[in-house]
């Protein structure tokens, strides 16, 4: 990864804006500009980057030799014992600068409380419209996440058997996807069948699936550092005809919609291509979500693929397309596929088969 | 679980803050006063509460249906599709009453969007105290999800043999996780083994504990919304003579501090405690973290077990006491247990022995 690169990219929309730096709370937003090791939820690092390009990464003990070890595209600053990574950026900050921040991560306390020390400035979503077109280098490490996405649905699938729980299919799925060589996982993996299928996100629980019921399994691998997400829907034993032609009515409409998917067209255009397709079948009214997002270190980033966003799509923008159909009392149906948008089109990483499949 | 009881209290101390009510963003708060599920990363679910204890949880089409058949301490209002929530907030919320708001979690862009029409002030932690201190239900859950670890451990340490990388490790256990019915993870599973085990935070990769290596495994099972938390430290081969004593070191440190654990102690004290044995075991300036953290809904929450918390501990706090010892170049140790505060006492809910445990 070229963090140096993507710095200095950072250092001049900070200089563009009239800034003299930057302060970066959001551990994800450290992590694409420095590759720093991160754990959700974070810990207090700070990145400060100035316009010039110089940058600092301020951590405490308990991160410093994994950080040391990772990173060569900032200065590492390491706090004392029990210093706050606030405490020692008051030190390094001369002066009263204008400081670019995060105001869409960094909470309204936390805000008052460095206001009043230094000059902030929204930095209005620079970062993150760096992070939306991805690089061939962030692509080849979510094609890797999603190739251990397929090869893992594939050898769960062989050990699926009628009476096995939720649990025990998430069980097996997450075995194979630390098998193939996961480093974390992207979110937390739902596995919702029958009537709770129509719980997009519904956790896997104790419940067994009856003949014929429809699973949702919707997870993802992280590797290193990027996320990749897929959903498919699997049959315990044949499905009636009201559940089938829901199924193929969300395959077509998924399918459609990778048709649409190139530079140049709308997340909301791309989002009605499919939507028309299930409205068309008489289940648009049970089609409660957006058609997809974005995936990058984030499990849900820039751009949305929904009926609000209005801005094109752009080449490296890396997208879900998940159309689904949630009966209430009755069944869910979702599935999803990962792609990269290209010049003049796309290339779908999903390589696992969308056809019905009956354990 | 007693949410109407919460949202009572919640209401009653925003009565004697001199509040009219107060909008809840947390999807940790939302699920801890109403039951309400929510995935990490939130959904944009809001909680009105008003003084006199009427509460209105708006929700999407998303989470319409999950929200309706868990919930019923909350007026469930669903957006039409495509608004958001807090444009239905502007047409419940009339007038323009004194609101509070979760100013820790908030952000800064979020705050100035809504504080134009509602009169915010700060919650100042409300939420955070009355989660701090477990009723019995909680406990409860946090018990069980802590039995999970201590039975997939045992199992997985069965399955553990020379040979295998800390991705299988991960597989393993995970597997057994799931198979003695965790939910979700409470956090990313670390496993992190030799000279990888200075880094807390490690994530499981390909590397294949050598003979006599150390090997961090740190772990948590979520049951019923509420996370358990654990750490052993297994070798594989026998460890030499300062592997063997600083691991030696580390228990002792946990034992003592452990002993301290009681109501009106402060987290301090208990943190100095386990300092002490490992100062005077000429390990304390390779503890660099502080010693634990309350564990509820979420994995990391008040109080604090460190340095920086002079507060006393009260009973129904659920704490982990987890001394470590990080050795740059060499290896890491760390042994966690996770602990109610009692009156006069604690109980300790980790089963699995802290005895060195050689594959």
């Amino acid at each position: 990864m070229d963090y140096r690169r993507r710095i200095n990219e950072l250092a001049s929309g900070i200089e563009g804006m009239g800034l003299d730096g930057a302060i970066i709370f959001g551990p994800e937003n450290i992590h694409y500009l420095t590759g720093a090791p991160f754990v959700r939820g974070g810990y207090g690092k700070i990145l400060f980057v100035k316009e010039d390009g110089g940058a600092s990464l301020i951590v405490t003990d308990l991160d410093y030799q994994e950080v040391g070890d990772t990173v060569d595209s900032a200065e590492i600053v390491k706090t004392d014992f029990m210093e706050r990574p606030l405490d020692r950026l008051r030190k390094i900050v001369k002066d009263s600068p204008r400081l670019g921040f995060e105001e869409g991560i960094v909470s309204a306390a936390l805000k008052e409380k460095i206001a009043g020390e230094f000059k902030l400035e929204p930095l209005s979503g620079l970062i993150e419209r760096m992070r939306e077109r991805k690089d061939a280098d962030e692509i080849a490490l979510i094609e890797r996440a999603q190739s251990i996405n397929d090869r893992a649905i594939e050898k769960a699938i062989e050990s699926m058997k009628e009476g096995m729980s939720e649990l025990e299919i998430a069980a097996e799925l997450e075995y194979h996807l630390r098998k193939e060589g996961e480093e974390s996982f992207a979110f937390e993996t739902i596995v919702a069948s029958g009537p709770r299928g129509v719980y997009p996100h519904g956790m896997p629980s104790t419940r067994r699936p009856s003949r014929g019921d429809a699973v949702v399994i919707d997870f993802g691998a992280k590797y290193g550092g990027y996320c990749s997400d897929m959903t498919r829907t699997i049959f315990f034993g044949n499905p009636d005809g009201e559940v089938r032609r829901a199924y193929e009515a969300v395959k077509e409409a998924q399918e459609r919609a990778i048709e649409f998917v190139r530079d140049g067209i709308s997340g909301r255009e791309v989002d009605a291509a499919a939507r028309e397709v299930l409205d068309r079948r008489g289940l648009g009214k049970f089609f409660v979500h957006g058609l997809g997002h974005g995936v990058g270190i984030e499990i849900h980033e820039a751009p949305v693929v929904g009926p609000s966003n209005e801005k094109p799509l752009a080449p490296g923008n890396v997208i879900t397309i998940e159309p689904g159909a949630y009966l209430p009392g009755k069944f869910g149906i979702r599935i999803e596929d990962l792609l990269v948008v290209e010049n003049g089109g796309k290339r779908n990483l999903t390589r696992f088969t969308r056809e019905l499949i009956v354990i």
